[in-house]
């Protein structure tokens, strides 16, 4: 991607400034700490959904395998190759590609850079309320509540902060 | 793009037939009639956002100049060259350059190719229901009705099938 200077409402992701971390507790987080979201559909002013420009370096994933009970998840892939893991199995995606996940459908997905080369890709994901996620290969879940995301243990135990 | 053999959840969104056509009545339809959408969002079973794949040939655009009371858009460029018209005038977008269109922000957009190239981007706008559309150049608005979207005058008065 070349950049590009534009003034809003049109926007060069890449000139916005990207974040890493997650909000998982601590014996889950190593894969996709390094994540680096662009919060891009805040910068434009978007409220109904999110939308990330996220790099994975390298051995990064995206998040542990779920899916959403309530929202709709779809992702684009600008740059590199990306390993998408699901019930079915593996696949690669390079540029060009797409995949949507539906809300509420038990299938768990992941993406997981096995390349030498940084991988790019939108992510878009719609605000309705409520609800949580399913990870189906741990002993966690989330629930969205008022005060944020609440991940606990499957049978509803919170992680202390040394976990 | 390339051409990639992918299952759901993932795809290939060339390989997804795109529609042309356009709700307008026939007066307002010229300039974006030849627009082409591929409907990938319905394709992977989203159904709280919608996504398009949308190939823009030289002098089409991709509607009237509007913004939506209630939903947001989003779009992405993936090739080529689109003018961008907005309140605040005309700006180039290329590869790699996204706009955002906020839920009741009153500057109309439009996307025109001006260019000898076909231009290609994803667009992206939620279901949230209800509201319409202004379209500030010419005399028509749209209501979001349980029948679909009802185009008429500014002053509710509606388009005969001749006009």
């Amino acid at each position: 991607m070349k950049k590009q200077k534009l003034t809003l409402p049109a926007l060069d992701p890449l000139s916005v400034q990207a974040q890493t971390g997650s909000a998982y507790p601590n014996k889950f987080k190593a894969i996709c700490e390094a994540r680096e979201k662009a919060k891009i559909g805040d910068v434009l002013g978007l409220t109904n959904f999110g939308v990330n420009l996220t790099r994975l370096r390298p051995g990064t994933a995206s998040s542990q395998r779920h899916w959403h009970d309530n929202q709709d998840e779809f992702i684009y892939v600008i740059e590199g190759e990306l390993v998408l893991v699901t019930d079915a199995g593996e696949q690669i995606l390079t540029a060009g590609a797409v995949a949507g996940f539906p809300a509420g459908k038990a299938d768990g997905h992941q993406l997981i850079n096995k390349s030498d080369h940084d991988a790019l890709y939108l992510e878009v994901g719609d605000r309705t309320p409520g609800g949580g996620a399913e990870y189906p290969d741990i002993d966690m879940r989330v629930k969205m509540t008022a005060d944020g995301p609440r991940f606990t243990r499957k049978d509803g135990t919170p992680y202390g902060p040394d976990e």
